[in-house]
């Protein structure tokens, strides 16, 4: 395939963000983005948009964020592939270019879920699942979800409540640093074990907030980096993109999550690296078990191994391998689309 | 790039489907593509599908479709680009295969308008334009945004009722032939004209019905074609994609569509053919008058000319060129996801 390189980043303020629309919010994504690449809104030829939506009356974004921000004509399309919207959005134009069939892409994630209450969001959330099966019958909504994998975890493995914590602990640490980050304040495993609970034995601190954002990011193909000269691009050296079953009763195992095995392998494979040559990671810890599950299914260590590294600390900048040193999503928050594409910036 | 080939297709019966789920529905057109394709839901490495949603419990329904169909596992995305979602979801089919990223994909459209009443349906397509521009400041709804395209067409070439009638008839004539057609009956200019003022000129029988329905093809890499003994592949030859402004007012004319004109322009440079050496065509009549305005940015004939083409039944089998052989969004129906895929079948 051809060589396909980041060429321009661009990230807005990640909150509660009722001073912008959608598509202004976009443009404080696009607007960095395009200026770093060099590049105009004219340039660009394929424009995905990630965002699952849900939350206002512009149903169907992506033609309202092209307008605003001067891309019409490129072509269009709104990704949605649930919590990894992002990350399906920034995946089609890497093979947009890969493909040949263009030169220069603008991957675009926003989400603003904060136009519906918090209870409004869980339950809109909860449709990402099952919805006949686990929603309807049950009432699992994705706290839920994800306590049940913090249960099977401590079970297993003997996780406790404290491990979950030092996950909050560290992600808040380096949310204060981020400027973009919604949460931007330390807290203490005091804190986490002391606030309410969600799911148990999810917090409230375990879990990640509610949140307001977009990120943008601009790709190139070979000929248009020389063409414009960016003598600093970011080539991309593999991806992969999977998925398990939405009905938790067909999946093989509680303690991980199969499609980040499947998808990682893939990435690995395509890059000719293992687990063992990452330097750091960016990882979805839409709640805290999720991050030490992240740890054991991208092969940073061995199953059931995961809380040994954030109890050493090994996950912090300096250790083995940091982890979501932006924040991650629990404290730099989890705007659905635009947190796969966040990750790349 | 590399090349891809449509290897098995699967169409499921459009209308008004209250007898099964959005997953069920899928799995009558992907059931016969993946038997003619002769591979495996197991074997399929990507599938996007092409849907707006909107309309029911399950807002993000890929995961449930692969879910039902036995595809979990592959790379999943939902894609929306209003009208144009199942051709969205189609060229990422293309792209992913042609980046040299995977090897089979299976394209899903799927949609499931009728679990909605039609002032509804009406009203959350209304919101694939400018929402708050035209919907919320103008009430305007697709029916509007055609009249007008029509009364322009009609006001600058002398384009009348009977012209769009004509477009109305023929696409039934075709549809009443297709067994997966919603509407199968043949129609008279007469009985158009008489049909009920639904936004002036377009009456009941200019407009598209709303539709259930769903459509996938089975793409492969040229190795796969080998590898599968497919004797019958139908090689893509060339695609565009492009957008508009979804802000009418920002718009350059009201007599055609600049993204036709410009992803047509796009596909025809990359096949390497002009519109002279097309011998049939597949084409967006959500009403009749869009029909008239594709022939014409599609170059089969020149702006203004449309009419004639469909007065002289050139656009019939056995004209200069036949369009929309099977019945058309107009009576084969416009499951909004589905369309797209609908039209590579």
């Amino acid at each position: 395939m051809r060589k396909v390189a980041v060429i321009g980043v661009g990230h807005a303020k990640f909150g509660r963000r009722q001073d912008v629309n959608v598509a202004e919010l976009a443009f404080e994504a696009i607007k960095p983005a395009l200026e770093e690449a060099g590049v105009e809104p004219r340039d660009i030829q394929y424009m995905p948009v990630g965002t699952i939506g849900m939350w206002y009356e512009e149903g169907l974004p992506a033609v309202i964020i092209a307008d605003y921000c001067g891309l019409s004509g490129a072509g269009l399309a709104r990704f949605e592939a649930a919590c990894a919207s992002g990350s399906a959005a920034f995946h089609a134009g890497v093979m947009a270019i890969a493909s040949g069939l263009v030169d220069l892409v603008l991957v675009v994630g926003v989400e603003k879920m904060r136009e519906v209450d918090t209870l409004t969001a869980v339950e809109l959330i909860g449709r990402a699942g099952s919805y006949l099966w686990e929603f309807e019958n049950f009432g699992l909504t994705f706290p839920g979800y994800y306590a049940l994998h913090a249960t099977a975890h401590m079970a297993k493995f003997g996780t406790t409540e404290e491990d979950l914590a030092l996950v909050a602990v560290k992600n808040h640490h380096y949310a204060a640093m981020n400027p973009y980050a919604h949460l931007q304040e330390e807290i203490t495993v005091e804190k986490v074990l002391a606030s309410r609970v969600v799911a148990w034995p999810l917090k409230l601190y375990d879990c990640c907030p509610i949140s307001d954002g977009a990120a943008a990011v601009v790709l190139a193909s070979e000929d248009k980096v020389k063409e414009l000269g960016i003598d600093t691009p970011v080539w991309v050296a593999g991806l992969g993109l999977a998925s398990d079953s939405g009905n938790l009763t067909k999946r093989q195992s509680y303690v991980g999550l199969m499609s980040s095995v499947w998808a990682s392998r893939r990435a690995y494979k395509m890059a000719g690296v293992g687990p063992e040559d990452i330097d750091c990671a960016t990882v979805h810890d839409c709640f805290t078990i999720a991050e030490i599950m992240a740890y054991e299914d991208l092969g940073f260590c061995r199953k059931g191994e995961g809380t040994k590294l954030i109890r050493e600390g090994q996950t912090y900048i300096g250790g083995r391998i940091p982890v979501n040193v932006d924040g991650g999503l629990k404290a730099k928050g989890h705007p659905i689309g635009a947190t796969g594409v966040s990750m790349i910036v």
